[in-house]
């Protein structure tokens, strides 16, 4: 299947299709010199079956796990480059989860000030959400994404084939993702989380996934509003995903999260039940005076409030403002449950 | 004076008034929250003229020079923004020369994946050349400028009544910018520099310079064509610059790269004409074999070969390519010039 997310002239296919992988000559020029980036953590079957096809690739494998994106290794990528002399008209490939995805985006962003990049995802959560939309970046001293680009890829291949290698616990974060993306906007892939097989239903639920990501990216590419849905959970779980570093995962963080900002009784028993569902962490106990701290640096954040995403009907979600103190109070009710 | 660089929802203005930095509240918002980046070299007398009309800044100066364009220095403005709370609404202001509003600039860039900029140039090059066309950079490993973005200002204030505190040689520097501005799409601007007195025409050449630099950035954002022109003397010029670092100021740098790629003997001697009238450096024993290195880190560079600009009569530039072995020949006829 292929969808083209329509951004003018920063437009781009996604390719989701088993096996893609295995022709790549298909869908890129395999002669272009290429500067990979993957982790530790992706298998090296995955690894040696990109590189095998690639005539002119350079190859650098950095850290699972967020400690990747940082100053440190963003620089050491960069110096890679200027010492295999890329140049502007060469690639940057991201082949891995989310974490490699955020960290090669900047480092082509930014690289001659900017040159190409392709996403091939190899995890639920980068699969379903990271790697489309440009948004890429690194952390600085725990604050997450505080640094980096809207950078678009030209090109995002997707094969839920190299789903078959992720850890189970991989595979339940990304998927939390998915099941915010209902929630937000659409009723149907909430209904599979809560009354289907999951594992059965994976594929409905990436095409699913990308379809209301690809919509709302082509509405508000850089976030001025409706692209703001997307951080349903995210306010509270980034906070919970710095604070905590390196214990919870992306999705694991946004399931909590989504627990913590939703004040509706019957959606937060629903959600509790998905998560439930998946094997997702739930008891989480907070302490509302630390995460006070990182919400103050969130990106959505002003010098006296930020936007939260809440979601009344699922299906359907508002933006809306919420002043620290307000937010303060949620949270110390939260920690006292 | 007011021109405005059109590049649709990017436009802005730009301010070229006497005076103007006396009363900042006429151009931006006094009141915005602000980062104010700096440089030793800038007198005081500017700095406190901009911070006492400013009414939430945070001041950072940075060393002078080129070594302020480091990952380290970069590094250290976010973390400094980060420890402020600086969120997306806020801006950054570059009071300085040209590598303060580099460095700025990608500053603003990344930060929070981009915010607001505002250029306050305070020499030549940058009223000239640099803090229009939202080129930004870093340097890494003595490559100039190969890590940034294109990012442009909100607004440039250019108050000519900065330069009356600039040293000679850094105006004459900045001046050579204009010089080749001349070259490429100004024959009248490079009569004056021929004929005329140059101080008493330094306003001419300013706004004559920033029509140059406005009409190529229109034409062509990203440099993907036209905007190339801009680099003449640049190609030799940064590769001389980066080697020698930091022997030659970057125009310095430039008015010896157009000597060297200028293969028209009447052009080149009219040219060093003009720079010996500035007072600027021409006398370089040039090393070809350091310098080719260089050439071959260089942006505009690919595999085998690199573009370069070429001027036979002046006002008016080519593009053209030249392979690596072709540049390394003409810079060894240089060398035993």
């Amino acid at each position: 299947m292929k969808l083209v997310v329509d951004l003018k002239e920063r437009s781009y296919p996604i390719i989701l299709e088993r096996g893609c992988t295995e022709h790549l000559g298909d869908y890129l020029d395999v002669n272009r010199k290429s500067f990979v980036i993957s982790d530790e953590g992706v298998p090296e079957v995955w690894k040696q079956r990109i590189l095998s096809q690639l005539n002119d690739a350079v190859f650098m494998v950095v850290e699972q796990g967020e400690d990747a994106k940082s100053f440190e290794v963003y620089q050491k990528c960069l110096k890679e480059m200027l010492k295999h002399n890329f140049h502007r008209k060469d690639q940057v490939i991201a082949l891995g989860g989310g974490v490699v995805g955020d960290l090669s985006g900047f480092v082509a962003a930014s690289y001659m000030r900017g040159i190409d990049f392709i996403q091939i995802p190899t995890t639920t959560l980068s699969q379903i959400d990271s790697s489309i939309g440009g948004k890429v970046a690194i952390n600085v001293d725990h604050v997450k994404n505080c640094v980096g680009a809207f950078w678009q890829p030209k090109l995002v291949l997707i094969d839920p084939d190299t789903l078959s290698t992720l850890p189970k616990r991989h595979v339940v974060s990304g998927l939390i993702e998915a099941l915010k993306a209902g929630c937000i906007q659409d009723e149907e892939l909430f209904r599979i989380f809560e009354e289907e097989e999951i594992e059965e239903n994976l594929e409905e639920i990436l095409v699913r996934s990308l379809k209301i990501k690809k919509h709302v990216v082509e509405e508000d590419e850089t976030e001025q509003g409706l692209r703001k849905i997307l951080n349903y959970g995210h306010t509270i779980g980034h906070a919970i995903e710095s604070c905590e570093m390196p214990k919870y995962y992306h999705g694991e963080a946004v399931g909590l999260g989504m627990l913590m900002i939703c004040e509706n009784e019957e959606i937060r028993q629903r959600i509790l039940n998905c998560l439930i569902k998946l094997g997702a962490p739930v008891d989480y106990q907070l302490n509302a005076n630390q995460l006070i701290k990182y919400l103050v640096k969130d990106k959505k954040a002003s010098n006296v409030s930020t936007s939260i995403i809440t979601v009344s009907k699922i299906g359907e979600a508002k933006i809306e403002t919420r002043t620290f103190e307000q937010m303060h109070e949620l949270l110390k009710r939260r920690e006292s449950e």
